[in-house]
């Protein structure tokens, strides 16, 4: 079923914002695409049950649930409320059939200026979630994200970061995720790549293109429209180990305008020129 | 002349940015700020030597030029081009009275995504300039920006990456800025601080605002109105050795359409409040 080159390319559903969960699935299968990393939200308007039955009956492999995390809270209460939900995440992830739940950490708390705080907090969740997970064959996978994020998403900026945040816990229980947009500028990419190794659980692809928009959140383009070597940083992901599915996750008010089926042929086409091996 | 608790207090004039030099220089002296940080349009409106006796005459102290560097170009004749303005520069800031040359070192060239080749471009470029500055008593500053510059402003992201390239030559040659816009999000900055000792070679402090604005450039608060613990970051480089001055360094179009005598006004009750010792 899957395309010629196109043997991990994964899409995932935030790129086509506007497709129901039915939607993708028939366009992942119209486009010879195998695997789809999923949202919450979306996987909510179909019911888990039967989320999990359209992929399967697709024949589709579910890379990634998207997303968990937000556990920088302190007060009781908003605490108790996060783990509550992350522990929600992982079940559905566990009847998705996925193996890998992506963790979004949380910025600051509201009005907090305590970076270290919060980092420790994440770790702190992290602890009490990661063997429930592990219970239901699920993996936390860290994303760090670009450091433009860290007051209001993520206090996690940096795969070295995620990294020492996830050696603190059994392999299997605790990965990161590798998105190019929010790595690419690292000057310690290379080294930190190579040391996660079996630690990625999720790789992400997606472009940095100038100028930023006014909403920072959307300022992602197709892979080949902007400044990031996705081929090299592919070959480095490559190199220490990862064999598993590459997600395109694009979220960008144009293509989101765009219609799904336009847009996943845009999608393969850069996977091919600029992913797939040559 | 200075006012109790801002002996260490600089404007930096890219925070009054409708002020002429003759109106920034007066402002701090009325508002008992003794030190300025010039931006050469400023000073080539005024003329330089006329700029430095202003100044001089003022009783303020120079404490940093910027900004030299955009030092990635690869052509020859861009390369030239850009050696030749930094070889100006370098001679601004003597002339000024100032030994800080702050370096933002530019971003990847022109349809380039050869980060490491950029990076080589500086380092090799610093090499030309940094022997020149030093017999002119000019220290070149790299200053680190936030990784949401990196394609088109600074290649350099972090305060390690700019240690490991100012240690490559002397530490009254080359040193580097510590800027809390730039740096605050960085989970190695504290080690990367502890460090830096000597090397801090200017230390600029605003604040990270969200949301950010529709110009990521100019999304910078008054210290105090946003994310970062300026108190915190201040100890450590004071730790650090450094005893030098602290600028106030505000790009924000709110706080350029507010008449300079407030904003004066602001960064002062700021700097008591949030920098100054206890």
């Amino acid at each position: 079923m899957t395309a010629p080159g196109l043997e991990r390319l994964s899409l995932n559903t935030a790129t086509t914002k506007r497709w129901t969960l039915p939607e993708a699935v028939a366009g992942c299968v119209e486009a010879g695409i195998g695997g789809i990393g999923l949202w919450r939200d979306r996987v909510a308007e179909t019911g888990v049950r039967r989320a999990a039955r359209l992929v399967r009956d697709a024949g589709l492999t579910v890379t990634t649930l998207c997303r968990g995390g937000f556990l920088t809270a302190t007060g009781p209460r908003e605490r108790a409320a996060a783990l509550a939900d992350n522990r929600r995440a992982i079940e559905e992830a566990a009847e998705l059939g996925t193996g890998t739940l992506v963790l979004v950490v949380g910025g600051l708390p509201e009005g907090s200026r305590d970076l270290p705080g919060a980092r420790t907090a994440v770790q702190d969740a992290i602890a009490e979630l990661a063997p429930y997970a592990a219970e239901l064959g699920v993996r936390l996978a860290v994303e760090p994200l670009h450091p433009m994020f860290c007051a209001d998403r993520a206090v996690v900026s940096t795969l070295g970061q995620a990294l020492d945040l996830a050696e603190g816990f059994p392999v299997e229980q605790v990965g990161v995720v590798v998105d190019s947009y929010h790595v690419w500028w690292d000057p310690q990419l290379a080294e930190q790549i190579a040391r996660a190794g079996e630690r990625i659980a999720a790789y992400q692809v997606c472009d940095w293109v100038t100028p930023l928009p006014a909403d920072t959140l959307l300022g992602r383009g197709h892979v080949g429209d902007g400044h990031i070597d996705v081929r090299a940083l592919t070959e480095a992901v490559d190199t220490a180990g990862y064999t598993g599915w590459i997600e395109v996750e694009i979220f960008n008010q144009a293509i989101w305008d765009t219609p799904g089926a336009r847009t996943l042929r845009t999608v393969v086409e850069r996977h091919l020129a600029h992913v797939a091996p040559r």
